[in-house]
């Protein structure tokens, strides 16, 4: 039997673009001479559909895909992800499910049973988990047919679920295992991936076809990486990541084992492919075209820019420069050659005269008042409306520039520089900014060594610097990830060896800052905890507030 | 015996003030001779807790309370809800409890079955539903425990779940049903609060006492209303809206009948209610005094400031009238009379001159363009800029004004009149605004007529109205309603006799502005759907786009 897999990029909610990507892909596999196509999952509608999943005419359209899909299931099976409804009244309404297409019909379906509801996942509130199982027979074979999470309950310590679908089907003797998934980035994700379906294969024998998504939906971003696993553990074939692919296996050879060169999984570099992954589908899906980016001469702009021309082409980015009279003297001259190497148009608009104009309005009020944070944030929330203003006027998206760091402890702006519709670089720390930097730089200098080398600095007092108000970012960042990535108490933190006060000072600011997260651009999540849907946290709670 | 009930406003992580407040009901009970007292769900750590859970620190703290709390339980029985830990491997960390401590110690406990995931709640993120159900026995009665929405499987014609705990504690033969539950206000949930409490009365003819929280957790509001109802299905007692109270009953006396008048349901005073107290406590729980409201002269910001000074008192709110050359004259003078009728402080600054700062610096680049958007959205911005300047200068709390409606179709100014820590009115239909003014000014005019009367504008360029690009807001506020709250499919809605152009032109931009409203501040929820954590839509979607 040949098994075709299609790691394909799905739009939510886009069901014909799906439809039409799908039955291409289905042209593809009969090319190969496929017996067997394999769609992922809810790849109809896309994932995550989120609450489009409560209306009815929404259900209906996923359904109407499925039937055109059944259509062209001719001289070839297709499996694909799609919701369906549950006809008993308890319980949800929906189900999760796997459908087989055979013969121009809808042969058969199996309904996901472990429903991810953690981190970024939501899947309890909308779905009912499945109570029965059952393997598809086809062309001789037994198919036993999973919905991602499914096989996730294998290879862990601490098991999130009390039922092991696999285990429900394994006395109906399966042939091997086909799961269809939507499971995002981060990077650890394709090494856990490895070693769960390593975890599958070793304890039920078989080999495993898994086929993901690709693409990037606001936040989440799918890298593919479709793995075929021998019965032996091999990896038989890793798809691609980031990329569309479809590929053909003939099952026997996928049994004889796997001779598979693994691909280069270098963390930063992972990390860089997501991020420009996620502008270009942000820009794609929502039919943007160009983006806008304030360069201040630092670090974090000047990253944020590269990923941008990367992703957007350099012709569909253009840059503001906007200094203050606290901006130092390299900050333009740095900002402006960056922008030169990039071939990127740039403008300068110094934000003297706005500042002077707030002052003279603000006077009367503030007279007898010192320079402090109201003044400092009026020169950022300048640079933040002369962007939009752009951005309202030429329709450029302007792309917010903070970084995990800054967003963890407060440090930046609310309608300053926090504003942007997309947070390219919330989910690196500080540190990880640099490295992309260094990573972006190992063959020609793209971004000029003395933005990667100058102290940090928001510039907007006279010779402020980061370090004035914060511990320096090495320090920092170890605290944050233990406490966000880690969810380590504040008490284990200070036993890994680091000052008890500079730990308590910096909980608190990742706590008290939950309101200025609230209201922050979606964040292209990279790592397994990032800010936004994966991290829901009280603003009015006290805790180690 | 004599059964107290507490309703009591918690606090999120905050444990110490959450237990002192809880041993001070304690000893109010002894008075009132109580043998039992009962708290709400999660009392011991604040409702929702979400991701706070995930700490084990969080969970201890939690834990100890408990215990000082079994301490207390001399010559009476306290029932609260807290986290507890799973001790098995297999499945999520934790239970969502009910503790029966009774002789200074922990007697009994039982977890909660039924675990909300839809709307705002998340609670299978969290929990592992209880597979066990106990009743407990004490001083000869046997009490059935339930938490919250164990008991909201029971009178719907949908039901959420397979299963109802109470069906599995009835052989058990128990006397009465305690439950204990954190179940925010809707304008709708008084009335189906007791329907429910009703139908299980009626299914198990037994006794309830339904012990609910009062007070604000950021969005979400607890209005209390805790219930006794009898075996007969009468209401004994119903506990006052929005107010901590602790009565107690003989149970005896209620098993022999309720005589309760019911309390005023009347919505747009119950809403009234409800956002004085979420503006309250947010500011409370935060340790803030002061807030701050941009006065245009409109009716939204006219009753946000009615509201802030309800709450927070006249003197600690101020306002900030900021007129430029497109608004009308009585803008400023209706806006004038409305800070006096308050009594609240208010200062005016014209935006002209920054303005004219924004379109010098902004002249190389956009001459030869129209006057449209990115100048209306300046002079948003710059208003938005003064207040947050002002906020950051005072330390007042910028409330923002943008009511549902507005928020649903996106007509607002993202960084400009959508600045703002807390959006006070955002669950308000501009209808609601009107009716709410109108409730307002039933007995005095507090807030000027002609505000209330005049045809809403923005005022960004000349003879402006909303009417301009929307359509009118008593056909607008409709059709969202369908949408939003009822989840209507576009036809069905188009059925109920609307235009199908406008239909879908309204549905369009609101499924296109959910990249605003993820900027926006949380919204204090009174309506069954609200923007924010309940209403989760994709960004890049395609439906209805």
């Amino acid at each position: 039997m040949k098994i075709a897999i299609a790691q394909l990029n799905y739009h939510i909610g886009n069901f014909e673009g799906n439809l039409a990507k799908m039955l291409r892909a289905v042209d593809a596999a009969r090319q190969q001479e496929a017996d067997l196509i394999c769609f992922s999952e809810l790849a109809t509608c896309g994932y995550p559909p989120r609450d489009f999943l409560e209306f009815d005419d929404f259900i209906r359209l996923a359904r109407e895909t499925v039937e055109k899909l059944a259509e062209a299931a001719q001289g070839i099976a297709i499996v694909v992800g799609s919701p369906s409804k549950n006809p008993r009244i308890e319980g949800k309404d929906l189900f999760n499910s796997a459908y087989f297409l055979a013969d121009g019909q809808i042969r058969q379906v199996q309904h996901k049973t472990l429903l991810p509801t953690y981190d970024i996942f939501d899947e309890y509130r909308y779905f009912e988990p499945a109570g029965q199982w059952q393997v598809v027979e086809y062309q001789g074979k037994r198919i036993a047919l999973t919905v991602c999470e499914d096989i996730w309950n294998i290879g862990n310590e601490n098991p999130l679920y009390t039922v092991c679908p696999m285990d429900e089907m394994l006395d109906q003797q399966p042939d091997f295992m086909l799961n269809l998934s939507a499971s995002p980035f981060s990077h650890t994700q394709a090494e856990e991936r490895l070693h769960v379906l390593r975890s599958n294969v070793e304890r039920y024998q078989l080999p495993i076809f898994y086929v993901n998504h690709c693409g990037a939906q606001t936040e989440l971003i799918f890298d593919g990486g479709s793995l075929v696993v021998s019965p032996g553990g091999q990896v038989h074939d890793e798809l691609p990541y980031f990329e569309e692919c479809i590929r053909t296996y003939e099952l026997e050879e996928v049994i004889r084992n796997g001779h598979h060169k693994p691909q280069a999984r270098e963390k930063i570099a992972l990390m860089h492919d997501a991020l420009v992954l996620g502008v270009r589908d942000y820009f794609q899906k929502l039919r943007f075209r160009d983006a806008i980016v304030g360069l201040s001469g630092g670090i974090d702009s000047a990253l944020v820019l590269v990923l941008a021309a990367r992703a957007l082409g350099q012709d569909h980015v253009r840059a503001l420069l906007m200094p203050s009279q606290f901006s130092s003297g390299h900050s333009v001259t740095d900002a402006r050659q960056l922008a030169r190497n990039l071939g990127v148009q740039y403008d300068i608009i110094p934000i003297e005269g706005i500042y002077q104009a707030y002052e003279r309005a603000l006077e009367p009020h503030f007279w007898a008042t010192e320079f402090g944070i109201a003044e400092e944030n009026i020169q950022s929330r300048a640079r933040g409306m002369l962007l939009m203003a752009f951005s309202n006027k030429f329709g450029n998206i302007l792309l917010n520039t903070s970084n995990k760091s800054e967003l963890a402890v407060g440090y930046g702006t609310l309608y300053g520089d926090m504003c942007g519709g997309l947070s390219v670089i919330g989910d690196l720390y500080k540190t990880e900014v640099v490295e992309m930097c260094r990573h972006i730089n190992r063959e020609e200098e793209i971004i000029p060594q003395n933005i990667i080398d100058k102290p940090p600095s928001a510039e907007l007092r006279p010779d402020q610097k980061d370090t004035d108000s914060l511990p320096p970012y090495d320090v920092l960042d170890k605290i944050l990830y233990e406490y966000i990535e880690n969810r380590r108490d504040p008490d284990d933190i200070v036993q890994m060896g680091f000052s008890e006060a500079v730990v308590r000072r910096a909980l608190r600011l990742v706590n008290i800052n939950e309101f200025k997260r609230h209201q922050t651009a979606p964040v292209l999540r990279v790592s397994p905890k990032a800010f936004g849907m994966g991290r829901r946290m009280p603003i009015v709670g006290k805790y180690l507030a």
